[in-house]
C-alpha cells in the first residue's frame, strides 16, 4: 500500500520540476560540475596549518613529523584546488571554450603559482601579528591573537584570496573572503591591495572595497568603511577605481568612512571616529569631526522626551 | 578502586539537581520534547537545494537525477517540518492543549500549506538575485553571487521564515532568522514583508524590525536600521505596528536609520547615509545630512590633542 | 614510477621547512603541545547544556535520565577542561616553570574551582532571560530567547569566559569570547564584570572593552562602543583601567560610544542613540545628540547631486 503522503509528493515533484524549466539563473540543475562551497572553505583551513604549522590541530592527518604533515596538507590542496579550479576557470571569458585537458592543464599551473607565494604570505602574516601585539594592549600574547583574533583570520584570508584574484581565477576568491566575512563581520574584497604590518581591532562591520590601496603599517577599527561614492552605475563601473587609498602608517578609528577612487589619505594621517572623508587628506594630517553637540535632560517626564524631536531611541 | 573524583562528581551532580529543582525558567530538564534547533538550521540548506537546485553539493544523498534528488529532499522537509512543528504548536496559546493525534495532523497540514508556496519564493528569490547583479558593479557574474554573498543567504532565510511565521508557527521561523543573524550579520525578523528585487550590499549591522514592510526594487546597505523609536514599553506592544513602511524603489545607504511605525518612506526616495528619519518623507525626496564639520591639525602633539575635547579616539 | 608532482612536491616541502626555521613566531613547528580551540569550543557547548539542562538536544550521549546525563557531561567537561588548562597555564609567568605534574594538579584546581561557580552563572542567566523577555516587544516567549537570541548566547559566553579569567586562567577565556564575537557580532572581553539582569538587543558591532563595569538591569542597543580613547600606547596600557562604568539600570541606545577609563554613567541614566561620549554622566540624566540637520531636495538631478558636498552615499 502506498503512503498517504507519496501522491502529493509525486506531484509536488512535478511542479517542483516544471518551475526548473523556466531558463532563470536560479534554474539551473545540474550540480556536479558546479566549484564546491565547502572544499574551498576546507581550503582556507589547509593552508592556515601550512601557514601557522604548530597551532591549529590537523585532524585529518595523525603524523608525528612536520615533513609528512606538510607533505601531506600539501598533496591534498594541490589536488582541491586544481579540481575547483578547473571548475572554476570557463567563468572566465579566456576559457569559455577551453576543453577539459587544457582546463586542467592550466589549473595545475594556477595551483603551483599560488602556492610558490605562499613564502610570502607567511611573510606578511608574521608583520600583521606583530602589528596587533604591539597595537592592542588587551593582547596578552601572540599566541593568544593567532588563536582567537577575528582580524587576523580576515588578512590571512585576503592575503590568500588575493593572490588567487590575482592569478585571475573567478569566484574562488570571492566564496574565501564572504566566509571569512561571515565568521568575523570584517567584509574584504579580494581585490583590495594591503601593505605589511596591518592591524585590525575588533573588527565588526568594516567594508574594504575592490579597488581599495592600503600602504604598511596601517591600523583600522570597528565599522570603518573604505568604500564607493555611489553605485548608480552598477556594473557599468566595473574595473573603475571607486575606492580609496591609504597610505602607510595612517590610523583610521572606529566608525569612520572614506569613501571615492579620486581619495587618498597621506602618510602618517589619522582620521577620527566617525569622520566622513570624501576629499584627499594631506600627509600627517590628523581629522576629526566636531562632535554633535549633547543635550542633558534631568526633568522631563519620558513621554515629555518622547514629544522632543531631539529625543531618539534608536532601536 | 573508585576514580579520585568518583565523589567529588557524584556531590556536584547532586548540588546541581537540587539546583535544576528551583522552577525557574532555565531549570527546565526533559530536552527530548524540545524543538531540536539543528534539524531547524538544517532544513535551510534543505530548502536551499531545492530553490537553488543545481548550486550547492547534496552531501546527504548521491542520486543522479534532479527527480529522484528532489524527492528525496521533500520526503526528509516534509518529515523534519512536520515532527518539529508538532513539536513547537503547544507554544501557540491555539494549540496549548490539543492532542498528540491533532497536533500531528495539524502540523502536517502546516508543513504542506508552506511547501506550496516554494514556487512563490523561488520567483522573488530570482529577482533578487538580478538586483543584487545589477547593482553591485564588484559582482562578477550571478553565480557568484548566489555562492557567496551574504545578502542574499539572509533574504532567502527570511522569504522563508516569514510564509512559516504566517502560517502561524511559533519558534521556527525566529530560529531561522537568528541563524542567518549570526553567519551574515544581518538580522531581520521573521515578521517583515520583503517585495520583489529586495538588494542587500555588504549587509553587517542591518536591523530589519517585526513589523517593517518594504516595497519592491528596494536597496539596502550595510549598518542600515529600519527600528522603533522606543521599545520602553516591552510586551505591551507586542503585535503594535512600531516599525517603518519602505516604499517601491527607495534607496537607502549605509548607517542610515529609519525609525517608527508611522513613518512612511516614499516612493523612489533616496536616504543618505547615516541620516536618522523619524518622520515620514514624500515621493521622490532625496533626503541626505549635513555631515559634521571636519577639523584638520597638523602641528598639535598628540598628547595635546588628546586634552582637546573634540579630538576622539574611539577604540 | 613516480608521480608527475613528486619531485615538485619535494622540493616545495624542503623550501617551506626552510622557512619555517627563521624563528619567527608564526614557525612555531609542534603543534601536540599546543590548546586544542575545537575542544574549547565544544566546551561552551556542553557547559550550556549543563547551564540550560533541558533545551538543547546532547547528540554525544543518549542517556534518559537527567542525573546520568549530567554525570556525563560533567566527566567530560572535567577531563576537557583539565587538561587544556595545563596546556595554556605555561603561557602564565607563575607556572613558565612549573613540571608536568605541578601543571596537572593545577589545572584540576582550576577545573574543581571553576565549576563551583555553575551555579551562580546559572543564577545570573535566569536574570538574563528574564530582562530580554521584559525589554523586546518581539520576544515571543522565553524559550524563543533561550533557543535563539544571540545577546544571550554572548552573555552566557561572557558570564563562563569571565570566571575562567578571574582564575587566572589564560588563552582559553579569549578563545571563547572571539568565538562568541563570530557567531553574534557582539565582542565582549572576558575581562568585563557584568551585573545581573542584563540585556543585549539586536547586538552586531557592540564592542565591551576588557576594563569595563557593569551594574545591574543594564540595556544595550546593536552597534554600541564600552571602549578606550586611545590606545596609542600599546602595551604600555595592560592592566590599566581604560574602559568606562556603567552603573545600575542604565539603558544604552544604539550606536552610542562611551569612553574612557573615567567615565562614569550614573545610576538610571539614558543614552540616546548615537551620542558620543568621553566625560562622566551624572545619575538619572538623559542624554541625547541633536541629530545632524537633515537636508531634502527633490528637483536637482541626480548627478548635481553628486557634485554637492553634503549630498553623500555610502557603500
Amino acid at each position: 500500500m502506498a503512503h498517504k503522503f507519496e501522491e502529493r509528493i509525486h506531484s509536488m515533484v512535478d511542479s517542483l520540476l516544471e518551475d526548473y524549466s523556466h531558463g532563470r539563473t536560479i534554474d539551473r540543475t545540474v550540480a556536479f560540475e558546479q566549484p564546491d562551497r565547502e572544499k574551498i572553505i576546507e581550503m582556507i583551513y589547509q593552508l592556515r596549518n601550512i601557514i601557522y604549522p604548530g597551532y591549529f590541530k590537523n585532524d585529518r592527518f595523525k603524523v608525528y613529523t612536520v615533513r609528512n604533515n606538510i607533505s601531506m596538507l600539501l598533496e591534498d590542496i594541490i589536488f582541491n584546488l586544481s579540481r575547483q579550479t578547473a571548475l572554476v576557470l570557463p567563468y572566465s571569458q579566456e576559457y569559455e571554450n577551453a576543453s577539459p585537458d587544457e582546463l586542467t592543464a592550466r589549473a595545475e599551473q594556477l595551483t603551483f603559482a599560488f602556492l610558490d607565494t605562499l613564502p610570502q604570505i607567511r611573510d606578511y602574516i608574521e608583520t600583521d601579528v606583530q602589528a596587533a601585539f604591539e597595537g592592542d594592549p588587551a593582547a596578552f600574547n601572540k599566541d593568544e591573537i593567532i588563536f582567537s583574533y577575528p582580524g587576523l583570520f580576515a588578512i590571512l584570508v585576503n592575503r590568500i584570496a588575493h593572490e588567487l584574484h590575482l592569478l585571475g581565477i573567478p569566484l574562488i576568491p570571492r566564496i574565501m573572503t564572504e566566509y571569512a566575512h561571515s565568521e568575523t563581520g570584517i567584509d574584504i574584497h579580494p581585490g583590495a591591495t594591503i601593505g605589511r604590518y596591518f592591524f585590525i581591532d575588533h573588527g565588526t562591520g568594516i567594508v574594504i572595497g575592490e579597488t581599495t590601496e592600503i600602504g604598511n603599517n596601517v591600523k583600522i577599527y570597528q565599522g570603518v568603511t573604505l568604500g564607493a561614492l555611489s553605485t548608480r552605475g552598477g556594473q557599468l563601473l566595473k574595473n573603475k577605481k571607486r575606492h580609496p587609498t591609504i597610505e602607510d602608517n595612517v590610523t583610521i578609528y572606529s566608525g569612520a568612512s572614506i569613501l571615492g577612487g579620486e581619495t587618498v589619505i597621506g602618510k602618517n594621517a589619522v582620521i577620527g571616529g566617525n569622520a566622513f572623508i570624501t576629499k584627499s587628506v594631506p600627509e600627517g594630517a590628523k581629522v576629526s569631526i566636531k562632535n554633535p553637540e549633547l543635550r542633558f535632560n534631568y526633568d522631563k517626564k519620558q513621554k515629555e522626551l518622547e514629544q522632543d524631536e531631539h529625543w531618539f531611541y534608536i532601536i
